[in-house]
């Protein structure tokens, strides 16, 4: 059975803390709004993609579970819950613009004369529990698109895929993006191996990619994140291939912190360099990766490991959770879900066929 | 007082298990040559000066307060001890040129017909305490070259350095190479701040060089190995500065693994890139980097911390210890003893001045 970040039926969504991975499975149960967020905030659940759809789902189970509320009090509800859970986490864009599509639909739906709390509270469930859908479809496409080029480009070799945190299942509502090019290369058999970095201070890789890798049984290797280089020397990387907490209209890709150098040395060995994300990880609005708002976190993560202090007392400690990206170095091409773009076309191909924030 | 990574007086030989801190400072009694290997190889010492000092300290110390033994008994074990001892750890040259250095010195002694046992083990002991001191005082000239130079390209501003991995006081007999020059550069009132990576899987930097840099006050902050590029870009760094466990003939180096990764980051940025050593650690028999025989170590320093495993169960790990950084990257210098020279000049700087191995 493929590796679940959550569970969700109407009125019930648990979601697996993945704190406690890789040694303990436990699915905790988010009823309402604020778990939601508190469960996003403490990273029991992280992944653009993830955040988004656990902090919209949070939202239907409350509704569908709480007390009658007058027309204006469930809208100002909703619009408020929203805009609560954008605070969890500053960096990704899909809560962000989740709130916002989610935020415009309502009260379009709010506006029409014949609309009750009850058609309200319907359209909120029926808008997550597809968005939840959609996820799991676009990252399908997403891997199938991502494989196919990078076999294109191959000249029948096999694949061997250098990756950085964590892009799978457990970031998004399954299959994932990076990772899902992965399992998609998988798939088809000219998958040779995958070197996952251990992803510092959080141990994204080691801890999730790691797991998921060994799940599916597909053939990888644990990497310091400053090995990374000297793999893309020695190991015949074929791709390096990241996810993406925001791609801005440039091009310009903000994802975990290391993806920066992972690029800068992809370039410089040769290697195409993919950032693999659904479009609404693309963030049209903003026009330059400086734009991007990056997040900074405590320095404890850096500096303890299991509760347990590594770091020598007194040192100052710089934590910011992610970095950018410029489009330039994005040499493979950015993979979505409609397609994979060369940085510079993916404005003009989104601007097709999805809406602008 | 400054920080002693070991404490000698004739006859006896203290090394500060590097393992225990940045938490606890113990000094372990060194008595004999199989102590002086076990704690080289389980890294309670590391650094390559400091693994070649101790090395050659406590084949002293042994000799000291032995048994009496013939002359020929005498020659054979000290050329014994040597040559297991270059056994503990296989990149740093130091301890094998010490060895060979060592080992035809006594021969040459041994070959006089007027030597005794006495003046045998005499001259070793000297040996390896003219070592000692020289190592503190080569140390001094390179901070003092390394700074001077860095201070010349400043074109006036206060200087922001980024090191990697352990290269003070702990990882030779005092004062340290890339961090000598860090700290000739405080002296002087220049030094604006310090970058230190943590240097995963062993976080050398997070225990060491930061414990260092702390019990100095040496304004610092440390970062995890995968945000140097992101500092290059954001914290106007000034110069790179790393040491090295070997540089050949034609300027490649072997470094602590992620060296050869924030050089390329280095180069991208446009930031000088310097390898600190003294000229016992630059191997002219050795023609290019990729002759340099590269220690892999135990996946579980990757998987574990604090005994405590981090990684998903069944992940396969690759964990080189070196990397080979190629000359042409290292665009500050290498910063030695004798002065700073450009990697192409190195051979012939050295020849002039060196016993060639």
């Amino acid at each position: 059975m493929a590796l679940e970040a959550l569970r969700y039926r109407r009125g019930s969504l648990q979601v697996l803390n993945q704190l406690l991975l890789p040694h303990t499975s436990v699915y905790e149960e988010v009823s309402t709004v604020q778990q939601g967020w508190e469960a996003i905030r403490s990273m029991k659940v992280r992944g653009a993609p993830a955040i988004a759809i656990v902090g919209c789902l949070s939202l239907a189970v409350e509704l569908h579970n709480g007390n009658k509320r007058t027309k204006e009090e469930l809208v100002a509800f909703i619009l408020d819950s929203l805009k609560y859970l954008v605070t969890s986490r500053p960096t990704a864009v899909n809560m962000a613009r989740a709130a916002t599509e989610l935020s415009a639909f309502v009260e379009l739906e709010a506006g029409k004369p014949d609309s009750t709390s009850e058609t309200i509270q319907d359209c909120v469930i029926q808008w997550a529990e597809d968005m939840l859908a959609k996820d799991i479809s676009d990252n399908r496409r997403i891997g199938d698109h991502g494989a196919q080029h990078i076999l294109q480009g191959s000249s029948g070799q096999n694949i061997v895929v250098l990756t950085h945190c964590n892009t799978g299942s457990l970031a998004t509502a399954g299959y994932g993006t990076a990772l899902g090019v992965v399992r998609s290369l998988h798939a088809t058999g000219r998958l040779a191996h995958v070197y996952c970095t251990e992803t510092r201070p959080y141990n994204q890789g080691a801890r999730l990619t790691a797991y998921e890798l060994v799940y599916e049984k597909i053939p990888s290797t644990l990497l310091a994140d400053s090995m990374a280089s000297l793999a893309m020397k020695e190991k015949t990387v074929s791709a390096v291939i990241v996810g993406a907490d925001r791609v801005v209209a440039n091009g310009d890709t903000a994802n975990k912190v290391g993806t920066y150098q992972l690029a800068i040395a992809a370039k410089y060995h040769g290697v195409p360099f993919y950032v693999a994300a659904p479009s609404t990880s693309c963030d049209l609005s903003l026009e330059e990766g400086r734009q991007i708002v990056i997040e900074e976190r405590p320095g404890k993560e850096l500096t303890d490991v299991n509760g347990i202090r590594i770091a020598a007392p007194g040192i100052g400690v710089w934590n910011p959770a992610f970095d950018v990206t410029p489009a330039d170095l994005i040499t493979g091409g950015i993979i979505t879900e409609l397609g994979v773009f060369p940085p510079q076309e993916l404005r003009v191909a989104l601007s097709k066929s999805v809406k602008v924030n």
